[in-house]
């Protein structure tokens, strides 16, 4: 089994970096391969560019996305949704041949100063019915009171929360395999 | 009174594009001011670059935002959703000192082959009560099976559709006096 | 000005029912008049039924409603949304003619063991749309870890939480106030 | 394999009973069994009602829901979400020791005159993540333009749709037997 991982962030000591390198540890002590896609260089989705191909950025990281079993959306709330930069990617591997999140399983994972992103989430799988994703349902992670929670350099640090997201991956991992069944 | 308008899709050719060139000839042909924002040049949000200060593209379309009395946002469905880029604008916009938005009547109009944006519109929504912004409740404007309503150039054709917008801004314009009040 | 408030749960010690006389107690102190609507003996909803005419329950209900000049939802989170039993009051009040949400200003509050009703208000909002309300945004008043918050007969005492529901209504006043300039 | 269904319409024509008599008919041919839960008479959800045990009405139609394998909810949109009906039943289920939702495969239709009931079906799904059932993603089933769909005692009389309820139920037996693998 092979999963990957997308943060909805960008910035270089975002939380949610820090929720992939805890989900990246949990997976590499269960022998499961982890991956990390960027969409850090992606242009703004505009179909006429589109109508020229997929720029390289987006046909490799959509490759490698391919290549997963299942998925991890480290997904930060931004004015009570999901953040432009992840739904721009998502709004052009949905536009790729074959796209990658057809059939599969996701977990979504979130934190922030507030409730954890709780209104957020929602949004998400709603727009994953669409690429026909199936998503976890228990637990959700959502870390409250981030800043309590993880270091200076975004490193997870509360064991609660560690523990939560092995439990998110051990769900996850099982529903992948429901799936493909 | 002047208003402002956005386009969530960059396409050339866009309904949406085409949507806001109705706004503005109505706009026009009442005697109010219209200015369209331009969101094509804003780079991916990245709060590490936030830190260095606003990039040009996104001060100027915001200060040309401010100076709004009210908005139409021209907001296309994509995967269920809003689209990034018009979500990625949204995200810099609120981080700006003294957000455009903040207390603004905005009109929510948008046009899709399927339901015309149904699902996405609520989304929207939800963002801009973070926002602080209050959305003109009726008429909701949701232009369904849009490719028998524009011209190949992306322009608004159905005489239905016009007078659906035509009405979407009177609502407009009364819900931004009544706020100002 | 007269607001009318309802509470989506029926329990005699309900934390809402609390609220509301969080509510009642500012508004008296204010010189508003207060009215609280019951919904208890509404029938379930059935079209069928409504062709008979409206229960006396649902009209005497509606009448009161109509009266009032501004609404308190205070609304709990059962399943990640509002209660079947408020949903169902407001199935019935959206056939009765001339609608008493129609035009109005709304205020929505709630209160949970966990966010605080965070991921159902924005439900509420969703279905309001359709009635054509106007729904505060700032404060939103969702009174997180609840069992720390109100006594054991569901009288509010926490101050802070208090205070905010006091700006609540002092924005649904003038937001009331705006809307029927 | 067994498969329940519930109506969110109580009147006796409606559509939605009518896409579970097409629901059942279509089932009966493959060989699988269907009953059908009746929520008629569930009163409105009261803690204090519960707290003197389950009413009869809902513990007869749990243990009915619980002895099914995968369920279908005929989910009309009332005021842009779920009926107050439905909700009132979810309510009670989600109380009941062994929630009958838990683990299962839901699949959700509905019909409306209008868009087929688009802006509910995501509040139900939203409803569904916290009973832990999994829904169907494709197809989804959204019966627009009912009224030239339906002959007047309900009956779903489109063959598109009546095709389309046969697909739906066949990703929700296979959706329901990966789950329980």
């Amino acid at each position: 089994m092979k999963i990957a991982g997308i943060s909805g962030s960008l910035r270089k000591q975002s939380t949610h970096r820090g929720i992939l390198r805890a989900v990246e540890k949990h997976l590499n002590a269960k022998g499961i391969e982890y991956v990390e896609i960027d969409i850090a260089d992606f242009p703004l989705y505009d179909q006429d560019l589109k109508d020229q191909g997929n720029p390289d950025s987006v046909q490799r990281a959509h490759d490698l996305l391919k290549s997963a079993d299942a998925i991890v959306l480290a997904s930060p709330e931004y004015n009570y949704s999901v953040t432009g930069v992840l739904k721009n990617a998502i709004d052009w591997f949905s536009r790729v041949e074959n796209q990658a999140f057809n059939g599969k399983a996701v977990a979504i994972m979130g934190a922030s100063p507030g409730m954890g992103t709780a209104r957020s989430q929602y949004h998400l799988r709603q727009i994953l019915v669409f690429l026909n994703a199936y998503i976890v349902n228990r637990p959700e992670v959502m870390i409250a009171q981030a800043s309590n929670k993880f270091d200076e350099q975004g490193n997870l640090t509360d064991e609660r929360s560690i523990e939560f997201i092995g439990k998110s991956l051990t769900a996850l991992t099982e529903l992948s395999e429901q799936l493909n069944k």
